[in-house]
């Protein structure tokens, strides 16, 4: 066993290490956001006048090395509850005795870790974009080049009526837009945080501000982040926002990634990830695991939003347990959506579709995929209650006499004449759904 | 104990029992829509010429019954897992022979449930929004009222700097605005569902439909919701949406129910509910009750949309289990905030403020309330190091000789000119930032 | 649109609606728990002489009677945010002016409503434990019938080396007796609860009892219930338990679900529901309903568990807002547990497994399901590294000449000679094991 | 930006960096426990005769050095989706060709890692039992000290009846002790994992055993692990009680934390924590870091417990993401519980109970704190409905007069004689149950 504490290097998570996503919500990642945060602020003063132009570089200069240290900074932490006490001490060191009184003047901790938890989260999602950007295309590619690929249309895990891999494959692909869309608009609509002590600004007037308001928004502006009409330290919608768009994104991939793995059953083999898996101890195997990962993820996230949502309902001005509640789990969040579009990229990138064998499965039912069809064909025929009872029969001998529809309807001509048996020609709207889904950019 | 199923009218649900939000989301106002949606796909029939415009007539008659019973169906809906499959049966027999064959004809169930179940949270929605517009009027009045009500400022349970309740006030007002905001969005993008046994709108093809994608969109103008680009049995978007504005409004009314029980303890007694609740063994007691029953719903909310955000990774064209998970925690998170929605515009319309006993409580920490300030204060006049160690000696002198900060400074009477001890004179931009949050509308 | 409030009867509910866990937590049956509640404490206090006998007697006898409303209580329940305050009115008025001072006499509302939940639970859990009953017989029976019924392992949805469908359903059998063995202990440690308004029992003393805990034992006598340590109004471990236990029993009979959701496919086939849910569209269709209903039941169980995990954090003697989130999760837990646990008697009772199927599956792979064994006994004859070598490339060839591992080791029949291609030969230790699982009861 | 992925060293992480559990549960830690799961497997196989005794000590010793990387097979798990698969490779290079072979023979990668979780958790299970033992002792000395400190009972926030600061100390110990209780029963039922590929033990028997059910009896003896009765791949008892203990554990420490953050409130100051966390701008505060930081704990515990009880729906022999998804959160949880478990045992330890400002408290109501004992002393003076009016009116009386309930009685001295106003006085059984309590061991 070991006698000291070891950072991880996400040996239990396949799923996101070694991703752009996890270097950006990396401990090393929040750190420089944290110190980009510190150095926005005396910046910020300085553009107003309330602190000396040297002291902006100064603080800039020292928040810009690398000499600060996670590890230690984190067992500090727990002294204060937060790491930016620690972390303002040793920047106020690092800066010297001259600027150093400039450092983190007149703000709260949570301003910082606020602010530098936005800025990893802009970085992120701006890496979850680019991913699902790719997706979109790989599925926007699929679903145009199977446009008419037809096979079973599966509810309730039964073949129901047949459908198209086109539109299949163009639904996924509506979904990773309506997640692009949510992603995007929270992530340009994640403001700064600055309040001071308890949200009202109260410090800088303190230090000089005429009106402090102005310092928030040149804040923003060093930093890129929206500037907010009010400190949000209890008004936690920007982290609502983000719980919802990643669980949405990670659900939202989360529903390719189970279709993938239904479709690629060794009984089913419709579709075939591009490189799978190995097994040390069974040669043959080729397992779907960039699914896998994304299905793990989906199965994760929506609890991971529940408890951010859970700390909207923060007491006071700053809260005793719902914003320490939210630090980790939005980390996870963030890093475990950045893993599941890598994966959703190169799962649809890579993806092998067998359209033969899809179309071999609409002939598992013995022609009873287009049963529907039969009924609207023979009604007009027969009456509706006569064509139905006569289906019912049909369906029943399919079974006892493993003869196909087809076989028993060529028994009564006049009938066979006035159906259509064949599965790809009862795809319904399938084509021009796909259309029209494609058209969307 | 009883012997037979009992409807459940809400007794274990005072936060919802008895209000609009309840009868919208009740098993009759589901049943009244589920009749609502069966009616408008024969209407749209007819428009389009599928259906004689007798049948249309008919089946809207019939529908429009209050016939049918709720309880029997849920009962037959065990069979074949959904309440549609006997309710066609019954709506199809109410119908009548000659019109009977037009009931839900192309339709799956999951068309008219879904439908149905955007119809319901609609409804609902336009209750929650109206119960949000009441909780923000009266907020933004309790801002105006109080824009420069001093009170102490806290943060992690202590007591920090001084802020105001104008700003309180106007930061619940501003969440409620966000909830408004996000269910606004949310209601107005519902769809109509509609797309046949697998999603390929094939069976109106089958019976007719030149362009079954035109069916759609005279199905949702009947509706009065939104034409959707595709159908959408796997692809939950209005779900997760609504999962996370339903998500968000629990909390942010949340927010403001957590204040104001924290407010209200004996101890503090700055905020009173309009009228508390009573207690048969306590005569004085006067409980809480619109906050507590707020808190619960925000307690429970996160989960309830988890679940919902987890039925996104839905296989195939029609799932088996993770659609029927919605159905009740979509119908509970609906009603939940509807009822929290009702509680907080009659506590926020009710609540009793005590600004004296606030301005009491900026004296409860002999001054140290200010000591944010004192040190800025003081630094010009000491030095940084010098009046931050005298800072911390009479902080530690208030504890100990139980004497006030402006007793202890009153000493030293150069020092006492440099500084203003008074907290009202200590709140910072509390005020602007009040001023411009009710500008927002 | 409804005008009116209307009870819920379980129309969204297929999963519950109809049991009898539906009849043991409804409305109707708390409100007969409250009742029974009320009387014992009444019949309590008179065997410990606290109160007339006859007063026992005529606070049982109004308790009794099927007088009182439900959907009104639920409405009069918001004023002070719980139904047993407008239930105590209620009753102590059908008691009567002599006898009505001796209803509730010293109770705190959460008393009753406490103590009424853990008797509605221990009527649902048995309800629970006597269809887990059912559900391990029938498995225990399918887990003996094909014991040495082989068919594909799957890992990561792909075939990997064989099993039988003995050990399969031994292996759910264990979790079913796992969920038996949790629910029946929890059962038998649920207590009553009595501690008056703030867990003191100081009323009682009051009233004139010497040694209230007795009158706590004797209360938790007459109801059946253990007698709780110290009144547990904000220590939650029953509840807490309850949550675990439910929501254990809730994924034990999901991954039961969950199997025959996949080995029901239309492709595989394996196994089918006794008797399927039909589809008014599709004649054909045979959904696997009840296994949708259990694997709806089995995605809501963990959230409603974790809110109620959740509500272990309550403040002071008695919380506003945790215990009000528990009543309905705990309530739903227990009836989609009942509901499901109903479900899986009926579907492993009725399920219907195709032998045959499943040992023509064991082919699906051409021979590679026993690759494993074969570099196991290949190693001996050619080396560990030519052994395998020479799989990888059999495989290969297995895709590309569309041969059967068997048909390409003929070419080498000394080879051929030392190995045993048959998939049922390469079952292991699942007899052993199965044997070994059944004796446990 | 950084441009590396860096290793977390719990930045994020005040409540759990730097403390045992989090070493205990590091990746580290888990390479080290997966490292003793392959040499358990080895030297289990040796001592059956199944492999070299050399083999086994070649394979200990390669697994004893430090040579593992766990970055770097964090980042080819990606591959397979685990870490078992590269760390098998190394480990067989590092062993050499000779005995190689023997590294993993027969063990799928989830016999590995499953059987890691559980010595990674028996570890850390055995420190949080550590820390929960300093816990329980250091209450059971507050209840002791305590017994008679009378304090005001809360109820929804408001004064109710007095209690005893003893009884309070004694209800958190009992939680602890349950939680207890929970975690020694799980920690003790913990069993290791051995199925081979799909759970059939098939490939041990191919490598020479004759019953490999006794392989997996030696390779958990080795471990010190329980032996299990099947393999448990998808049989997930382990994994959901592991889910249920640790979410007791967070929430029980959770009401201590909740408790404590009321009672330190500025305004209510009955308790602080031994040292408060300090702040950068406010010399005068002490935040009560310690409960701060439970209490975030225990709002995160639920939700990960709730994906740990959804992985129990598992599908197949081995699943496609349910496993996948458990790593972390499990991991996630210990660790929380761990360092939950660390904070509550030094926030009990440090306590300070200011026994006379709760005796002060007592007074706050003007003595309508005793209102339900004045009701039950004056009921047989005037009658129970006289008695009740009396009181209302009084109760009024002390606010709109601002005098005490005792001066109001004064005034009429043939009632006052007839009561007992002292709040110290009444607070029923708070000592005996406080004596019972303790008795528990």
């Amino acid at each position: 066993m070991t006698s000291a504490p070891e950072p991880d290097a996400g040996l239990l998570a396949p799923g996101w290490a070694g991703s752009p996503a996890a270097s950006a919500t990396s401990d090393a990642a929040y750190l420089r956001a944290l110190l980009d945060a510190e150095a926005a602020l005396t910046r910020a003063q300085a553009v107003l006048g309330l602190a000396p132009e040297a002291a902006a570089t100064a603080v800039t200069a020292a928040a810009g090395s690398d000499g600060f240290d996670a590890r230690d900074l984190a067992v500090r932490a727990r002294a204060g509850g937060n790491p930016v006490i620690p972390l303002v001490a040793d920047l106020t060191k690092a800066v010297g005795a001259e600027y150093g009184p400039y450092v983190h003047r007149g703000a709260t901790s949570q301003d910082i870790l606020d602010t530098a938890t936005m800025l990893v989260a802009v970085r992120t999602l701006d890496l979850v974009r680019a991913d699902l950007a790719r997706t979109e295309a790989a599925l926007a590619r699929l679903a145009a080049d199977h446009r008419d690929t037809a096979l079973p249309g599966r509810t309730l895990t039964q073949h129901a009526v047949p459908t198209t891999f086109g539109l299949k494959a163009a639904g996924w692909r509506s979904l990773v837009l309506d997640a692009r869309d949510r992603v995007t608009s929270v992530r340009n609509s994640l403001p700064a945080q600055l309040g001071g002590a308890a949200g009202t600004l109260a410090a800088f007037t303190a230090y000089g501000a005429q009106d402090p308001t102005a310092l928030v928004a040149a804040y923003a502006r060093e930093l890129g982040l929206r500037e907010p009409d009010l400190p949000w330290h209890t008004l936690r919608t920007p982290i609502a926002d983000l719980a919802g768009c990643l669980a949405f994104a990670a659900g939202a991939l989360g529903k390719i990634a189970t279709d993938v793995l239904t479709l690629a059953r060794t009984e089913i083999a419709e579709v075939a990830e591009g490189s799978g898996g190995g097994s040390s101890a069974m040669p043959h195997k080729a397992n779907p695991v960039r699914s896998t990962l994304v299905a793990a993820a989906a199965r994760r996230a929506p609890q991971l939003a529940a408890t951010l949502y859970g700390s909207l309902a923060a007491e006071d001005e700053r809260p005793a347990g719902a914003w320490h509640a939210e630090w980790e789990p939005l980390r996870d969040l963030l890093r475990l959506v950045g893993g599941a579009a890598r994966d959703a990229a190169e799962l649809t990138e890579g993806l092998r579709v067998n359209a033969d064998v899809m179309r071999e499965h609409l002939e598992l039912t013995h022609g009873l995929i287009v049963s529907e069809r039969l009924s609207a064909d023979l009604a007009p025929v027969l009456g509706r209650a006569r064509a139905k009872a006569l289906l019912t029969e049909l369906a029943q001998r399919t079974y006892t006499e493993g003869r196909s529809l087809a076989e028993l309807l060529a028994e009564q001509p006049e009938l066979a004449k006035a159906v259509d048996l064949d599965p790809a020609h009862y795809t319904g709207a399938a084509g021009t759904l796909t259309d029209r889904a494609l058209e969307r950019r």
